[in-house]
């Protein structure tokens, strides 16, 4: 592999966009010319606006940004267009204002297009135009891709309402039996002691106003933080394969994450089915049980494994310029990405 | 019945107390003397230190603790004692120096003395000095009560961990049995109109962004409001006696109320089943479905329903004075707390 020649592919008729995938962890920006080469990529910090504010979003996708460009050697006034992916429902980012300042900084004119993260998700898996999408991070989501567009989601509705399956809700069900367990009751579970350990928690069953003092540790550990802090238990429900415990609460999520696919699932789509998620990605044995449940209802669908959405970003603002994305286009898309990252990163 | 005299009552020997049972929605406060009889009676705002803050909870014990002393016709520094029943765990609340400001300020002198609320329902609700407490309002606790002492807790370990089959935990589930069935996938329950009508959303089944409207507008009213408030939608769980998903809400709520009072069940105290909390006492149907669990695991107590601890914070203050509280004295505290209160509302 040798390093793109930038000269040689800037012609006088190639345009360049920017595709960022803004996420609640870290935010990643890429500068692609027309036939899909990754020409500089830029990371920056968690860049969600609602969850995490328009100002720190802004900042965190300027500087990833920023950083692509300066990676690939072009001015701002180079960009033909923009697009950003992000989580959070179409409705309330169909106009980022809160993009304009920062961009316009830059240099860069085009109007921001913010398309749903886990569209872009999906276009990282395949350049087919349908199929469906199953993400389990954090949160748990599911989706119909029809047309390149997202017909119909399932779940996604966030960790008080549903997000059934996710690293929060198997993170929470970890905290409960445990909750359970230290009360004495519930069938024991080898959840507790790592669950205790991972918190800073002594274990120490003896009693102090009426519960047993590890709880009341426990009790004040979880309110004093955000209740998504929980997700951090999730892997722990994978670490003992005999503990029945944590069998149930897997098969539970299993049900539910294939539950949503079945629920958006239209036998005129015949897939394939793009997951990710830290949780779906990084838990074989959750993604097993997923597919085996959507077995049983008689769906199966070609599997696509995604890491994150750069790419489908990328996918994403081709299609804005008219260019359609074919199986070349997608394959340069995923190489000269790789090569940038491991280029960057090395 | 006569009022009573309070110069005839208040000998040179007879000491006064005040009882006070602080709770979430409001406080209530009464002063009594040494026979048990209610003197005058007062009312506040919400006044739990933790939930509402230190220096509101203060503001609403120490209105509550006027009016009392105002309709008593006592002064502050004839007060011999002061006990303050509320929720929170004794650890939060063992000095309770947020609450000295105001008191010295009305001239009670006397150290303030914290109590569990669940104790003061059960010394509401019964004299013997032993037997189960279980409420089931916003959160939900069991206990076990021995020589006037809670021994040990079930559960009221709050939203996130617990408080299985409380207020909040019947709303929630409700919202999301609503969410599924407006998926579109779930068993249809008759639970999505008024729940939809309650929360003033409009009945729109068609897709907004991928969703249906009425999900959508769900899901913001839901995030744009403390995770508790979910509370309001538990009576909704007990409308329809035939909708076979509400049925399966309250049937769980039941057995993990049965439950935490199963983990806190010794045959060696006998009863009684001290019941108090807005979804318990409001909803004949939880509270049938829970004593059937109970009796399903032969455990059958004798029941008292209570409605709130005011009675229960005048024994326990009466008992820190060293009075035996005998059925005499706590028929006293009831009858004379009745009258005060109707004399005071009529």
């Amino acid at each position: 592999m040798h390093d793109v020649d930038h000269e040689s592919v800037t012609m006088i008729t190639m345009r360049h966009s920017i595709a960022v995938d803004a996420g609640g962890t870290s935010t990643r920006a890429m500068v692609i010319n027309d036939d899909g080469i990754c020409l500089g990529i830029g990371f920056g910090g968690r860049g969600n606006p609602i969850s995490d504010g328009a100002e720190s979003a802004a900042q965190a996708i300027s500087a990833a940004v920023t950083a692509a460009l300066i990676s690939s050697g072009l001015a701002g006034d180079a960009i033909d267009a923009v697009s950003v992916a992000m989580a959070g429902g179409n409705s309330l980012l169909h106009k980022p204002e809160w993009l304009r300042d920062p961009l316009d900084r830059l240099g860069i004119a085009p109007e921001v297009v913010v398309e749903p993260d886990l569209l872009a998700m999906f276009c990282a898996g395949t350049p087919q135009p349908g199929g469906y999408a199953l993400i389990a991070g954090t949160g748990a989501i599911a989706a119909v891709i029809g047309n390149g567009h997202v017909e119909r989601f399932a779940d996604g509705v966030g960790w008080l309402l549903g997000d059934t399956g996710s690293g929060f809700w198997i993170g929470r069900e970890v905290a409960r039996a445990v909750t359970l367990a230290l009360h004495g009751r519930e069938p024991e579970t080898t959840l507790v002691e790592p669950t205790l350990t991972k918190l800073g928690i002594t274990t120490d069953p003896r009693l102090v106003d009426g519960r047993p003092a590890s709880l009341n540790a426990l009790v004040r550990h979880v309110y004093a933080r955000s209740p998504l802090a929980l997700a951090q238990l999730a892997p722990l429900a994978f670490a003992d394969p005999d503990d029945p415990v944590s069998a149930r609460i897997i098969d539970t999520a299993a049900a539910a994450l294939a539950d949503s696919v079945l629920t958006v699932y239209r036998p005129d789509i015949p897939g394939p089915l793009v997951i990710g998620g830290g949780v779906l990605n990084g838990q074989p044995r959750l993604r097993e049980a997923t597919l085996s449940y959507l077995a049983q209802a008689g769906v199966e669908l070609p599997l696509v494994t995604v890491r994150d959405g750069l790419v489908g970003a990328g996918v994403l603002v081709l299609r804005r310029l008219g260019i359609t994305v074919d199986d070349a286009i997608f394959t340069t898309l995923h190489r000269s990405t790789s090569e940038r990252l491991s280029n960057q990163t090395s």
